[in-house]
């Protein structure tokens, strides 16, 4: 089997139809158009094997997590996704693995109703990057430098299961009970926030996801926004596997310096909280505040910073900045 | 140096303003708008050490390189490059070879008027796969399977440079002379044909970049064109410092099975000629006749295949079929 017949025989299969879609795989490049109104998000997540995922990952796992984190990207930026290009690095050409990812990756396409429109394939330590684009409506895209002094600070689902769910599987326990295989599918089959993310387009000021860990992250839109933030930390929501698993403090700190949640963390201000909850009613993913955007605080205290609080009351606390690359 | 330092230190630099950018480097997704008129290119290419690139390549040319193999998939479509996406995989975070990329990276942006949008930093085996995008007129682009019956088939360039160039840096051959020189900066510096490109929008049926190898890649165009072929081999454009260095049979093997020339190969229609080669005057590419499209070949003969001839008389003859990555 050789590249081209690989490319044809695993991904240039018969997909959901695109309007926007002129020409897909198969050409020197795909063409799409984009509606009146509308901004093209274009983000890009590349998986390497040892780095992001161990070898004994299953290649269904692989695809739906590489689509979903990059989907996840396109949510927080309140886009609704819409083609995708997949550049997959193969040691060599695996019949049945790529027959198992391929067909991963295309369900997962077409559940969310998104199509592959082109791509690379070529040999190499297993890797994957995927650049997804989605629609938003002109101007009303959900960006980290928005946030404004007096939002509230909200997380969808709850926080630190990926992490907790990755230590297991570091550990080699298998996922035999109920907490055990809901905390290590929240760490293999994220769910990305689409339609939390549309809602928020007119409703929050500010939005990201949740890759590297709310500490982390969250300083994100803190520095792009020119603000600081104070957190509660006795309002994170967990869920109840990993409460059952992990003590408070654990939990914490799987949600702090964790990641991989894929959870959205966004700012509303408070004149839009009342029409947020009413239209949180009607989807099915728990919102939950956390706490507030505040002044920057003074240099001494790292001006672009959060201040934690557990139970209402300041607390000292430093949580580790979470996953970095290139840092010990 | 951490990721988030490494991204805003290297790449997040000033650039080149593009009015259609809305949002670049920094957030979850870049975003950008469309003009009227116009239908979006999209292109993704990776290059893998030892796969694509040997270890001792430069941070500038591996950088050069991979922006331009992108940008020649773009003058294929006749496709005008407007942004990338980088997704660069580091084993470690060295700065000088940091340096030296970016700098080759965005000085080479800034040549072609494109802008970096965004992309992703992972640790892992060294990888540059790059997402390109450009514009092009509604409807308009070159596509390979509108090639047809008695158009006449075309090359930019010399073929053949960029194999032997790549032949005499495996050999350890160091450019001491003006043909080593030449060929392998063929090899290592591929000029994407992006001016020729968008002046054969509108002359050009079908077009394709020439990345695996002449037989190869007009094989591409045929397939899905539904047609086939005749090429005079005697009409094979090569350079004076091929032809010094190798004989005229070598030279044609280097031009129809070695790839990376990133030239294009074209057809054009008898009733667009002379517009053509009077378009062609204001160019400084020179493109050269080669053979024409002619009606399929009976099954026997493979129905979209290649027919070679030598000074008008027809050979048997068949070439390699160019680098697959996963045939042996």
């Amino acid at each position: 089997m050789g590249e081209f017949d690989l490319i044809k025989d695993y991904f240039e299969q018969s997909q959901t139809c695109d309007d926007f879609v002129q020409l897909s795989i198969g050409d020197d490049c795909a063409l799409v158009t984009l509606p009146e109104n509308s901004w093209l998000a274009i983000t890009t997540d590349t998986m390497v094997e040892h780095t992001h995922f161990l070898p004994s990952i299953s290649p269904q796992d692989l695809a739906y997590k590489a689509v979903a984190t990059n989907l996840s990207d396109l949510a927080a930026m309140g886009a609704q996704p819409r083609w995708i290009s997949l550049a997959l690095t193969l040691p060599k050409a695996d019949e049945v693995w790529l027959a198992a990812f391929s067909q991963s990756l295309l369900q997962t396409l077409k559940n969310y109703n998104v199509t592959l429109i082109g791509g690379d394939t070529t040999k190499g330590t297993l890797s994957v990057t995927i650049t997804a684009q989605g629609l938003v409506e002109k101007g009303k895209a959900l960006c980290r430098h928005q946030a404004k002094v007096g939002d509230l600070i909200y997380v969808s689902g709850s926080l630190g299961d990926s992490a907790a769910g990755l230590q297991q599987i570091l550990s080699g326990k298998s996922a035999v009970g109920f907490d055990e295989e809901f905390l290590q599918q929240r760490h293999l089959r994220p769910t990305p926030r689409l339609v939390l993310g549309e809602t928020l387009v007119g409703i929050a000021n500010a939005a990201i996801d949740l890759s590297d860990g709310l500490n982390s992250d969250l300083r994100h839109i803190l520095k792009r926004s020119q603000c600081a933030a104070e957190i509660d930390l006795s309002h994170l929501p967990f869920s109840p596997s990993l409460l059952n698993r992990y003590d408070r403090r654990q939990a914490e700190q799987f949600a702090l310096s964790g990641g991989e949640d894929y959870e959205l963390c966004f700012t509303v201000p408070p004149e839009n909280q009342s029409m947020f909850e009413s239209r949180l009613k009607n989807l099915d993913v728990p919102c939950t505040c956390i706490g507030r955007i505040v002044s920057p605080f003074g240099e001494k205290c790292g001006q672009f910073s959060i201040r934690f609080f557990r139970d209402g009351q300041p607390i000292d606390y430093s949580p580790n900045l979470g996953f970095d690359h290139f840092k010990e």
